[in-house]
């Protein structure tokens, strides 16, 4: 299971789950890694920022990413972003070699000129080899790192073994049209966009032209279902769904409170045995909870796979 | 009207109407001024932000105040920010004398350290003077100045013209928590709270204490009934309403293009005789615009005074 | 004259001098204006950053160029930066009328890849006016955009009015002899280099390429011997004169408080009257001057132009 | 060999040393630290930003701070900077059974308010044990991270175990000063202040209160000569001494190339091996290299421990 440039759907942002003592929780990885495969969706990724990855030692980085392979009936992505090359380059080819469908790699907060990005990107592909298809991760709110489709084009170019972006630029939809639309007249050849941003844009950026989702949100079904009737042309359905999450979809799409919310609605769902981060961390007041619990109970009213806060 | 402590409601950021060639349009600032006092709110900004502030000549500064503040059966607030203090006093002064409730001054982005927040405020109100009330705009995302409860909390102890917080932190509703139990606790003296980032919270924002919402959102009627219905305990109608506005708010609120969506829909519903923005600035594509008809037509199913979408 | 693409030698960018009470010293301008020519500077910049020009009223600024360039027998550069399209454009036409050489544009904080940088350039001078010569601002320190040699050859290309380089990338060496490069083989035409960063690698510059300096380091006199003995092949002599001065130059190029150290150098040497800044500000402590008057009077053992300090 | 708030001198920030193929030199490692101790410095820094600590595996951290740390006649602090609390534990606990003297927390560059700086540290050092001595790192131009003397105080003030500021804030002189003077009116207990920025401005630091360095300058024995100087007042001397060597550390304190600047100069000074980092990585070019080579060799007519330049 290679990754490749017609990869589509939803691949789940995995989030790392640990014990409320830090230490990572292998149950919950097992329980994770199926709960993905069975809400539908088409890959999983590991080790993202929304992972906790920079909180990860080297060879719990290495555990968990071959865990979830070895459980996975569906591709994984390793991130595998790391302000050394060599490290960056020992998790990736570990992984591969574990079978990993491929890698993703982040750019460092300081890069600012295009020059500065595809050389990054390129010497970054030399160090992992040029043989390990990759991700490349696009998310300027939190980075820093701003890529115009032009300069995404000349690293498509120019490295042959990029065959996705995870797109979360915002605002992006006019990203994805244009990148489109460079492929469509031969300036750029094809490439996989799925978007993240959790998911805030989700019922217009199929409509522009992505091929899913790459996000951690809760509800990965409810994602999967909206790609699903996206493509079917049911629009108004679509939206529907879309709405019905959004309230929560928000939530989860703040900067650094947004973790705590996604782990705890997980572990609400049964997935994670706990919604523990590891430290410096932020954790949601019994308040915030409150509120959490009652949106999800609104939205049982229209999906009844949150149905489990009805109660709640 | 002065501006105090027991303001309330909505106040809305109102945009600046420019004709097509970049003229000042005093036909739509006059249909916008009637317009906000109709929707129900309780109060009027203007030269935010959202009003391209930075794109205006001096005079333009004043006869814009003027205008609304004469045309006006509202308290209208006028921000004053700017890199010197000489021109904040001016126009805070001129405005004052024409009749202002009171001014809006945003932090320059250079600010950092408590000390440096609090050290330019003390300047800022010492520039133009102490008698004009006056809120504190806290806007990280866009300015970069992040102010903890306790920075406010210093900066209302030692400037008593300070009546309002314009809240829009992200994620917010912490702070305003934590600043109502620093005045519950007499820590803190009385002090408005409106929240902004256009309401992209509002529905949790009331909840935590907030006095209303004082942002540009084109449907300020909805936001008018949101902190009403809030108010008189209707949460679940409350959220109804919210919910079905969330999906135009959440593309009012992205940066750079958030403003373009915003004028185009004011220019739809008919009280903007043009959307055009002074340069430098981002337009919508008709793809963008497309997309905006449609979720607003949506809308228009849940909320009659987006009726002019349905045929549209 | 018209500024083209064979300036060279030292262009001073000039404070702008305030009286006590902050009112324009027209005065100062005036001495200022003639100190410059007889420290055999090629020509002057008024408005920059370090001019204060975002504190002034647009009739000021407008008053401040036409003083100097009446006044002034060197060619004058003016900076139009400004937020908005059209004031930038009616200062440029209104300089320009006036008898100013060129302008001067530096990129808004919020570009960030190249396409944007490129864009906003191209809507710049379309807006002023593609007759008017114009210098393109390279400051990363203080402007937060970074621009590679690549974007500035096609600037460089795409618009034919950019005929000067202020160069105050840092580290910046490399980027003097990558342009020169794109040049010797035809691959960008020629432009014109002058140094800011106050001088702090003047030294180095002059032999990777550049033409000189811009910049506002109070001994420009100083400058001006360091570019004339450089290309005159006296490279020890240059850095011997260079060195002499450089714990000046270092103290004046720090941020926020640099402007400071440089008026009251300035009013020292008898050209400024007084060494107020507009507010907000931040003012020289008097153990800050007395560091300065001592550095300022070992520097006169070795360069009699700052004798006036030894009996300070 | 503990630290405490006595602590004075020059405590070097040593690089990391490897060979050309990236792996860690150690025959380099004990040259270096021999090296500090026969240039008379009062104590060693490992694993800084400018030791690439974030380029290297824990195992080879832990080796790196062990070598120095038994090999070392003078006390040794460990860089433990990480972002997560339980890796910066293990470290600082390790260091300290092998014999390290404190170690040395940098704030992580999301850190806005004062609230943020002093919860974090309050958190670190709940993490790695509050009877480990540790110092502040305080460096704004690299980290982004801005601390008033007020935000240090309140740290030194809630945090015994904070027992020295390694300070490189830029403009920094008035910050010393106002340290001082909280001190001496016993509003903060005493603190080691020990600057870094490259020496930049030692000259002057020693005359507003600075206990001496904490940098990394590639000629060690002159910052000790000149902390020396400045506490025997000779003034003069010591400036003469500083700017002999203003034109090199000027080089090595550049972003980015400026280790390279660094590491080169320490190879040929016969210290390191080899100047190799690792990658990611900035490289000098020749023109580069002679250029250094012909400052080093101006400089040896002034220090003859840069004789090794002369014939170079």
């Amino acid at each position: 299971m290679s990754l490749n440039t017609s990869a589509r759907g939803v691949y789940a942002i995995a989030p790392t789950p640990f014990h409320a003592d830090g230490r990572i929780d292998h149950g919950s990885i097992d329980r994770m890694t199926d709960f993905y495969a069975e809400a539908g969706c088409s890959g999983i990724t590991v080790l993202g920022l929304m992972g906790e990855a920079p909180k990860l030692e080297p060879e719990e980085s290495v555990a968990i990413a071959e865990q979830v392979i070895r459980r996975s009936t569906l591709p994984v992505v390793v991130g595998v972003s790391a302000p050394g090359f060599a490290p960056m380059r020992r998790l990736a080819r570990r992984s591969m070699e574990s079978g990993a469908a491929g890698v993703m790699i982040a750019p460092p907060p300081a890069l600012r000129s295009d020059e500065q990005i595809v050389g990054y990107f390129s010497q970054a592909v030399e160090a992992i080899g040029t043989d390990i298809p990759w991700v490349l991760q696009d998310y300027p709110l939190s980075l820093g790192v701003v890529m115009s489709p032009g300069v995404i084009a000349r690293i498509v170019a120019e490295i042959p073994s990029c065959v996705m972006l995870k797109h979360e630029d915002w605002p992006g939809l006019e990203k994805i049209s244009t990148l489109r639309s460079l492929q469509a007249t031969g300036r750029m050849r094809a490439l996989s966009i799925l978007c993240g941003n959790g998911g805030l844009f989700l019922d217009l950026e199929t409509g522009r032209g992505a091929d899913g989702a790459m996000t951690g949100y809760s509800f990965p079904e409810a994602l999967v279902d909206l790609v699903r009737l996206a493509a079917a042309g049911e629009r108004d359905r679509a939206h529907d769904l879309f709405d019905a999450h959004l309230p929560l979809i928000r939530c989860e799409q703040q900067p650094s409170i947004g973790l705590a919310v996604r782990k705890y609605l997980l572990m609400r769902r049964g997935i994670l045995a706990s919604d523990t981060q590891r430290k410096p961390s932020v954790c949601l007041t019994a308040r915030a909870i409150a509120e959490i619990d009652y949106l999800a109970a609104r939205l049982a009213r229209h999906d009844e796979r949150a149905g489990v806060f009805l109660q709640g």
